[in-house]
């Protein structure tokens, strides 16, 4: 892989976001098959945008793959809030419907904050509404977390395991969607978390101190080699283009971390291939989880 | 006063929270005045648990104080989930009621969560509810923080402002009514805030390195002198009886912290006398928003 360009004896472990993803979507597959009833999922899509219907395709398509009942509702850009709030509304009293996903960003004259607290809350399997930030803020074991940072606490269970006592975690970025949820989760599996962000004073200092270091800023490669502690996890969540004229498309995308730099980390994820593949296995795996709730 | 024995030039700044919480009050008092419709706290009090009685007749004395409509309800021991449930919804439908606090521990036979969850989330003056979590974790402007991090928040300010970059903060617990909503707090307010608990390695080096450090966790004088930072401000949340002959009760409050060895802080609070005093002037302040926002 050409973005993986690290052999030698002592390079880090790279963490394997594909084959990882592969591995839980397997599982969810035969979670869901073990159900009375499939996990459904439904997907909104309002308006045209070219990468937002890219996306809702592959995650419908993702979730046919595991035998999921799969719906798409695709509504046109002059849909009201009344007419959203209408659907969601059908979506939330459906039982056949566990999940319901309705992508981001929606047209100006839409109040996304609105429609995603008219979701059911254990349908919210994007877990964007306020009650599960609050779920997860008070450690309540039916939170239903975003996908990235429970994505990336995956990851670094494949390296640590799930008990994180003793290790030091650093999270720069504090963003509602990566940053804090990602502390939270580290703090309740025993890690000591620090938050860091652009405020912060001598960021290389501390990350220094990190045997877990999370990168979710989106400034490409501003973590640099010296700033990793030998030794250290690095879950890279940042995804940036940058130019790159060798390539055929004159961009390539880069992380949060100069990865190139990062040769004596323990273990890393790559951009692209770490922590992106994670964020649709992460979704099917609180849909099949919804089902399961539900089912009980 | 004898619990603060430091009086050398070099001493710290005591952070003397008996006299913010009056100007709190004070405060409270007058933007109450200026409202229409007077602020309505009502207290709820299920059994006859002494300790209980006394901290609600406290708040209720208080509420009277500042010009509040103060109402409070005694309720017997073996009231029912329904018959309690019953006057949370009165309370929650009344619109001369802001805040609704209903006082814990409940008897054992009561389910506090789906209580405290009955209460409407604007009423809700504690800020215990999952929803008032995940506003505060969303950043949301409506949020109602627990009293005592919103106290300890204000202490903070009164000698760092309100905007914290540069500082290093290290919040000591990781409780969801104090650590965790503290450290969500401090980051907004743009310190860098490390989580640091019982499974935390080294704990005495990463308080040195606090800026600001918080220390909530309720083991008698755990945090030692030289654990502290030259400088560092230190907010003692901590408040527990240790046995002392001295006293004719036979025992005194300590905090969490050792106060006599922290004679290098730059300034911190006593226990008694700190964080304290702060919880009932942040309820107070908590119910006179929530009367403002409705008056809006």
């Amino acid at each position: 892989m050409e973005t993986v360009p690290l052999s030698s004896a002592n390079a880090p472990r790279l963490i394997d976001g594909k084959a990882i993803a592969a591995a839980v979507t397997e599982d969810v597959a035969s979670r869901a098959a073990a159900l009375a009833a499939k996990p459904g999922l439904a997907v909104v899509l309002v308006g045209e945008d070219p990468a937002s219907a890219v996306y809702v395709r592959m995650k419908s398509e993702k979730a046919e793959a595991l035998g999921f009942h799969s719906v798409q509702h695709s509504l046109p850009a002059e849909t009201s809030q009344d007419e959203l709030l209408a659907v969601v509304d059908a979506l939330n009293a459906d039982p056949a419907i566990h999940g319901i996903l309705v992508q981001l960003p929606l047209p100006a004259h839409l109040d996304s904050a609105a429609v995603i607290a008219a979701i059911d809350p254990d349908k919210d399997v994007d877990g964007l509404s306020v009650i599960n930030a609050g779920r997860l803020a008070v450690g309540d074991p039916n939170a239903i977390v975003p996908c990235t940072p429970l994505g990336s606490m995956t990851l670094i269970g494949t390296v640590h395991g799930t008990d994180l006592s003793g290790l030091n975690a650093v999270v720069i970025g504090r963003s509602r969607l990566v940053g804090l949820p990602m502390a939270l989760l580290l703090a309740k599996a025993n890690a000591t978390v620090t938050i860091a962000h652009s405020r912060t004073k001598d960021l290389p200092g501390l990350c220094q101190n990190a045997d877990i270091l999370v990168a979710a800023v989106g400034r490409p490669e501003m973590v640099k080699g010296d700033w990793i502690k030998p030794g250290a996890t690095v879950i890279d969540v940042g995804t940036s283009r940058v130019p790159d004229a060798s390539r055929k498309s004159g961009q390539r995308l880069v992380g949060d971390v100069a990865f190139a730099e990062a040769t004596h980390a323990g273990a890393i994820t790559p951009v692209p291939g770490g922590v992106g593949p994670m964020t649709i296995a992460m979704l099917m795996r609180n849909t099949v989880e919804a089902a399961e709730r539900k089912a009980r």
